[in-house]
Formats: structure tokens, sequence, C-alpha cells
């Protein structure tokens, strides 16, 4: 994808102001932010707001359940989710070191001398997550499928997607905020739709000009141009978008519904032994907060009291 | 480091317990595991107490800043701490494919021969981070160095440690809630003995048995073994642990002081001019909420309902 000049000067722009006001904190690694005092309060306020909403949306009390997974999974998900085979550009997997004190004395020299130390380690297991809800299907996939039952999942996960950029909006590794819910088709597609509509509500009334719009995954190559295109003919992917540049939309919350990809892939049934189907919806944590400051600023201070009451700052 | 076969089996139950209890989620990867609902609840009220605690004992109000990084940062983070130096058996660096649609179809013919296809991918510039405050130096290093003037940081950081284990207490990858000082010697040493303190009582108050011990860190090799007697008899890191298996205790918090081992290296000066030192103490959020699960079971509604209270467990 070619970034018009213009554009790319609104990229470095914006990410100056964020550095500056030390809402991003510079790491050693390209496209890797931390996240400041500020900016982390009001990502915490993002996900208790989100949480309750949805808490309270739901038609059956209790029936949304708060789990969590680590950054790091086994390598095969990648294969498992066919990851591998869609996004090769976007995965990480990880390499260790097993060697004894010779080969660490070898890997020491090697780095003495300025050359390169990686070829002394070797590939582990495991792999970075790159989307927040593929370790529940992976876990499900592993216990009683009683629980494959229209429960609504929240998870917190971080992901990693190697697509370095400039802009502070398209992050190397970051948090989504999924709602998941795995059971029958109708269930799936209620559940990504009543999702839209309340992300849509939850992110106009934190002040936000959002608009949703049909969208697609970014599949790998030129077979991947067909799979776009059929992701966008089903309506599988929609996009809750704003204007950060001007003139371009940025995603900043996706609803998807995946049909049977992964219920197929890793067994998972509704209580009639059909193979399920599952839809998430995913709140871009980073992309949320900084969306806010490019509307709001970056001084929580002056942020209008409604929007500070629903995000919880005077309590922070 | 050998293990007792009743050692073994008393990890065995112990997991068990956790995964029929739905505390632990499995993952594809070895040494991985999910946090279920209850366990989350627990992490999640052990970092507001934390917290809370920390802010109220200290001497300046405000001293306390929340700030926080991802789990990935760049590989250079691992050379400039010297982590790939004393401990390259627990570090985890990432690779990533680069390739075009050729080099991706010789990987998938590869993964389709059941073939391993880790060489269609290559070293790239990002690492995990192996302790949650080493993403704080290098940020530090970045910015303003007015800031390195005791102000107290609280952090919650993914860790990557490669050492997979049939024990649930030893996790591959874990959360540690950190509160760090980089300031002068008697400051960065205050900070530790208070901190090993209130630590202490938090944890006491939750009722578990603890004890502080010195320790030392698993510094890699025969050299490491001269590092850790050194570490040892210079009183540099203490522990905080209990008893999770019958004659034995396992570390569930600690107490590091680093002298100018981070500030010199990443040039942190207090405001007189002088290396700063610094000190951190560590929550390890798993291993004390499975410690919780130990002494007072895994159905939280049995709990004693002054822990309950601290946790703010019935409020979750």
């Amino acid at each position: 994808m070619t970034t018009e000049p213009d554009v790319l000067d609104a990229e470095r722009a914006f990410e100056a102001e964020l550095l500056q006001a030390q809402w991003l904190l510079p790491t050693l690694g390209a496209g890797v932010t931390g996240t400041g005092v500020a900016m982390e309060a009001v990502i915490q306020g993002l996900q208790r707001l989100a949480r309750d909403r949805v808490a309270r949306h739901l038609p059956r009390p209790g029936a949304l359940q708060s789990v969590r997974f680590p950054p790091v999974n086994g390598r095969s998900m990648l294969e498992r989710t066919d990851y591998v085979a869609s996004f090769p550009q976007l995965l990480g997997t990880v390499d260790v070191f097993s060697g004894d004190t010779k080969d660490h004395r070898r890997l020491l020299a090697d780095r003495e001398a300025g050359l390169p130390w990686d070829g002394h380690l070797h590939t582990s297991d495991y792999a970075l997550v790159p989307a927040a809800c593929h370790p529940l299907y992976a876990w499900l996939s592993q216990v009683n499928a009683a629980t494959v039952d229209g429960t609504v999942w929240t998870i917190t996960g971080d992901c990693f997607r190697n697509e370095p950029s400039p802009d502070p909006m398209r992050l190397v590794s970051f948090r989504m905020l999924e709602f998941v819910l795995v059971g029958s088709p109708e269930q799936a597609v209620a559940h990504r739709t009543a999702m839209l509509e309340l992300g849509q509500g939850l992110l106009a009334g934190l002040g936000l000009a959002v608009t949703v719009e049909g969208a697609n995954d970014p599949f790998f190559g030129r077979a991947g141009v067909m799979l776009a295109k059929g992701q966008r003919a089903a309506e599988l992917k929609f996009e809750i978008t704003t204007e950060i540049y001007p003139g371009r939309n940025t995603a900043i919350s996706s609803g998807n519904y995946h049909e049977d990809h992964f219920g197929a892939e890793f067994d998972l049934r509704t209580p009639d032994g059909s193979v399920a189907h599952s839809a998430c919806f995913g709140f871009g944590l980073e992309r949320i907060a900084l969306a806010l400051a490019r509307t709001h600023g970056t001084d929580l201070r002056t942020w209008p009291e409604s929007v500070r009451d629903l995000l919880g700052l005077d309590a922070a």
C-alpha cells in the first residue's frame, strides 16, 4: 500500500503530539509503544464501560464470562486457525536458546564481535497470539462442549501483528477487548448485529464521529485478493471507523461472523450436535484511546464532563 | 534441578485440581495457561489492593504513576539489560515471515508435507519481555531525565521465560505487578525495604503464611554460580515465599536492589548528575492467586469474608 506524503506527515505529527504528551512511551521496538498514565487511565475506563454495557445488554443475567489468555500460545494455533496460510506476513513465532555453556560462549563471542547471534537460537513450540479470541477456541476444544451454549466470553488480549508503521494507529503489539459468542448460526449473527449497534452507540457517546462499513481482513498474496472479495460479498466483516487523518477512515472496532471456520477446526458443537458457528466483536483499545485524544485532546482535564464520567476518569 | 517424585505428584495433583475448577484454562503451549473467571477476578482484586496500599503508603501524594508496556519489545533490550549473557536459557526472540507469494507457497508446501516450516521465517528485531520493569528503563533513557527523581512507577507486565514445567506455579508466560523506583541509592534501598514489609503484610492479610528469604536469580552456567553467590552475599534479592508443596517454599513476590546495573546501561541520572540506582518489587500475580487457591480452595464463595472484602470479590 502506498501512503500519500501528506498522510505520512499527518501520522508523524500525531505521533509527535502523543509522544510529547507522554501518551505514547517509546520502546526499543519499531511500532511497539508503552502507554502513559493518561492513556492507560482511558483504556482501563473503556474496558469497564464496555464490559458493563454488554453485561447489562445481555438477555440472560450471568451470561457474560470474563476469562484471560496470555500473549503467547502454542505455535500449532497458527496452523489450526489457518493464520499461517492466510496472514503469514503478520505472524510471529518464538525462538529460544537451549544450548550448554560452550554453546553460550559461542553466542556471546558472536555478540561481542558485533555479529548476529540468532543462529544460536532455535524455533520453539510457541507463537505470539494474533487475535484475542483464538486462544478461546483452542481452550473450548479441550473442555466439555457444554460451554458452547451461547455464553458471551469477554477477553482482553495482547495481539502481535508484524506490520511496523509510522502511524500510531497501527501498532505491532496492541490490546483488543473482545466479546465472543460460540453457538448456533442464529446466535452468532444476532450477537454480531447487537454488538455492532452497542459498540457504535458506546463510541458515539464518547464523542467520536463513527461509521459502520463492510470490510475485509488483509489476506496475503494474490489468492488473498479473492478471499477478501468473498469475505466482503458474504458480509462477514464490518468495521466501525472514524476519521483520524483527513479524508481517510481508520477502523477502531470490528464485528466478525466466522461461520463455522473455528467451530469446524476445533470441533466445537452446539447442544444438538451441530458444528458451532462463532462471531466476535473487538474494541481496539489503543486505537479508541488515540481517537479520543484526536477528538478531545491529550489533557484529560479538558475532556467533556460526560466523557469523563463514562470513563470513570474522576475516580481514577 | 531434579524434582523428587512425590513433589512431582503434588504438582500434578494441584494442576489437576486447578484445571477441574477451571482456574487454569488449557492452551496449545506447554506451561502456558489461560485464567478462568474466578482466578481472573482474584488477580484483578490483587492489583487494585496492592496499588491502593502502595499509593496510600507513599510519603508524597501523587508519587505513584501507573504506566504500561506490551509483552514485546526491541530485541536490543535483551542485550542492553545483559539478559542474553545472564539468562539465555529463559529468553524468547520473535521470528517473522517477509517473503513473497512464491516463498509462501514453499512454506505451505512444507507444512502440507508435514515438514517444519520455520526455515521460511527469519529473525526480527523483536523479543519477548522477560521482566516487567525492563521496558521502563528503556523508556526513561529516551525521555527527560527529570523523571528519575524517586517517583514510584507501577506496571503490570506479561513476562516470558522459557522454562516449561509441570508445576502450575512456574508458568512460561505470566504477569508481574511491579513497583519500581529509580533514584538515589538511599531511595532505592529504602523502597525495597518498605515494599518487602508492605508486601509481606498484604499477603499475610490475605491468609497466606509467608516468609522473607534471601535469594538469587537463576544465572546461567558455571559462571552463573558465582554471580548467584555474589548476589546473595550482597543481599540484593529477597523473596517472599509460601509453602505450596510440603517441605518446599515457592516464591510469590520478590524485592530486588539493582545497584547501578540499569542506571549505568541506560544512562539514567538523578538530579545531581549521579548514575541512578534502582529497585523493584514484584507481585507474581498468578502465583499469589494460586497460593490463595491452595489455602482457601477454588470456590471463592467459601473464602474468608475478610479476604473477599480485601479483593473486592463481592462487587465483582
